[in-house]
């Protein structure tokens, strides 16, 4: 199945320069989907995977059905002030200011094997967090799976020696590609 | 399977007075998981839906899982900003100033059979944007699924003589329910 026709580039968004990478046509195919799920599980089928962990908001839409597909917890990571339950926080720079991210404190443990997933893997700030908070805890982190990998950004850099799986690369910010 | 078990009140948040319903625990179960979709999609299966349509974030945990289970598109409906192509927006009030969503212009067509879905039910003012949105381009909305429905706050008045389904009720405020 060739993905990438999928996949909607839209230039200047959400600033000039930029070429957003949209999955919204993905998601409007089930049967895509599958494919989708099955694929980003199949490289994690035996590495006794017990979580799920992903951010909001499109990190969502491919962990909640990763998780079932490996009968993984499914463990969600929000911006501040969303989760109800004590949390922990992860605060990282941007390039212009900072944000954070928090995971409930009981929401991985240690002992825990954590699959982090993404739609996306850019500079990797978002997946770092992930991986910080799920570590926190005393999880070993034991690999991160994308659907949409821009090479030329070498987010996995940030990831060390975990292994790292995307379904889709792009080298460049090209609309051609 | 005795669902309330896997939900966690918690009482004054977001703030003092509310008893927030925690679906967290649920994610973490598979199982539950498994049977909270199923059962999501159950009075649904013979209405010919093509699309479900849920908003970020909590949303998209149930709804990406549901499109798959029913072969239906899934379609986002986000906060003002996030989708990157040509979108419809929706303004509603909220007890202190207003809100927006908003849904692309070519997410939903004439023809589709929409269900919404989201993990709760409470004054119905998210669902009504998702029903305004998927109705404004043309699809009809055959239905509406939730987790859990907060029944004292009447919110399925807003969604008309549309079948509204609910996993989990609570008629009140209590920790006790």
């Amino acid at each position: 199945m060739e993905l990438k026709q999928h996949v909607r580039s839209i230039p200047d968004f959400p600033k000039p320069g930029i070429m957003f990478r949209d999955i919204t046509p993905m998601l409007k195919s089930p049967l895509v989907m599958k494919h989708v799920i099955h694929s980003l599980a199949e490289p994690f089928r035996e590495m006794g995977v017990t979580t799920v962990v992903a951010a909001e908001a499109r990190g969502f839409v491919f962990g909640a059905p990763l998780a079932m597909e490996l009968h993984a917890a499914f463990v969600p990571v929000r911006k501040p002030g969303k989760l109800p339950f004590q949390t922990h926080t992860f605060n990282y720079d941007l390039e212009y200011g900072s944000d954070a991210l928090q995971i409930h404190q009981d929401a991985v443990e240690k002992g825990d094997r954590v699959l982090l997933v993404d739609d996306l893997l850019a500079t990797g700030g978002t997946v770092e967090a992930c991986r910080q908070l799920s570590e926190q805890v005393g999880a070993d982190v034991v690999g991160a799976a994308f659907v949409i990998e821009l090479t030329f950004l070498n987010g996995r850099s940030r990831l060390g020696n975990i292994p790292v799986e995307s379904l889709i690369q792009y080298a460049t910010e090209s609309p051609d590609e």
